[in-house]
């Protein structure tokens, strides 16, 4: 299946999760769907549908698993936007849910998002409480690297990068990835290897975003050497999948070499 | 089993759930352990249990389904003493988790809850998938709650107080109910039976509380009889269930009789 297919599942699945505009409050329904958007990259919902495809799966059984990924992402942003958080305005070129909607509601709006994305994922047809584990764990996960970021700046200490990057980053892409495997019944094996590539993947992006914003822990050099050796550790491991793991492959070089 | 040996049980959950002190990092683990505290009433956790022993089952059987309503309804907490919110800085006489560890670890403690609360739900050794979509979609309705709540006071208009009692205060209560009749494999009789039980339950609590606070939407003697109304409704449905129903009809006569 094309990218574009999946995008299109992606999409629809979102869409059909979110309340409607006719649903009470119309406001928390609005902000959510601010939130979410349509047509972004949708990076980490594709690694769960790509996963499920290299594990030997096909993509419609993890397109409850990628609405959730998505969703749980985008709660994290609504709440990093917040004044007491980041204090940004503007996201992908539109105001950031608090400043449309007012601090409060945004609050709220992640919250809901939160919950909807395990709403989403308790939907999977296939291994569904496991699927469910693994997004909690991850969730938590973020929420750790987040807090040590949030002391790493405000102690201007040096700080534990690695950790960081681990935890607000990777952990999303592993579950992604990890939850695609499970919605396709992959074995242990499989999933140990998507776990690996996504853990990978997920630091190469984040170092990857440094690169691009100019503002690397690291000096440039080394963290573009970084980048190149995480691509190839994910490589690597996709190599070890039992199905078609083109996409990732694709994604994988993508990610490595993007501009935004 | 007696209500202290249930009130153990769930203690003991919460602990084991909750991040050790060692986890990183330090400052994340005080505040979820800081929000959900020791020794409060539990009363969600109590009506999970409780529901479990009146579906036929035994409360062991609802530990993890009881922690998650528990995690569940202190992450809304949280969330709704921050600034943006409530803006209240003393809860249960300690200081509230943003004013003890400052708005934005408050944000991300309560978000760490909320994803603990359905790693929670996911560990319930039968139907941990429709304990979680339960559990998701009630804590949906929390937040329409909430929202529709915020936008009364904002507007100080006629509010819709049945639309906002049902959501903010008693979803979390038929969570709770449902859940540990789905931790119990409860039928559909008995899960609706509970349903019914623990709206009428949530929303006496509600009506309860305004009387206590001398801040009823209605006029006292209204309330007051609401209260009675809805308690004899809630006990009607007990009264259904296949197994002792004895601590659920307790908590409905303790509910609607207390003075704090």
């Amino acid at each position: 299946m094309p990218t574009e297919k999946l995008l299109e599942l992606i999409e629809k699945t979102l869409d059909e999760l979110l309340p409607p505009a006719s649903a009470r409050p119309a406001k928390l329904s609005e902000a959510m769907r601010h939130a979410v958007g349509s047509g972004g990259k949708r990076i980490r919902p594709l690694i769960c549908m790509a996963s499920a495809i290299a594990a030997g799966g096909a993509p419609e059984d993890a397109r409850y698993a990628a609405a959730a990924i998505e969703l749980l992402h985008n709660y994290t942003l609504v709440h990093d936007d917040l004044p007491a958080m980041d204090n940004d305005t503007m996201r992908r070129g539109k105001p950031t849910v608090w400043a449309k909607f007012g601090e409060a509601d945004a609050i709220l709006a992640g919250d809901a998002l939160q919950a909807l994305a395990f709403a989403a994922a308790a939907k999977s047809p296939r291994n569904a409480a496991r699927i469910v584990a693994e997004l909690a764990a991850r969730a938590v996960g973020v929420v750790q690297g987040q807090v040590e970021d949030i002391a790493r700046e405000a102690a201007d200490a040096a700080a534990d990068i690695p950790f960081i990057y681990e935890h607000k980053t990777a952990d999303l892409f592993i579950a992604a990835a990890v939850m695609g495997g499970l919605a396709a019944g992959a074995g242990d094996a499989a999933l140990g290897a998507l776990r690996e590539a996504a853990l990978s993947l997920g630091l190469a992006f984040q170092y990857e975003d440094d690169l691009i914003d100019g503002d690397s822990p690291y000096e440039a050099g080394k963290t573009r050497k970084l980048v190149d050796t995480l691509t190839k550790r994910a490589l690597a491991a996709l190599s070890r999948l039992p199905g078609d793991a083109s996409i990732l492959e694709g994604l994988a070089a993508k990610l490595a070499g993007r501009k935004s």
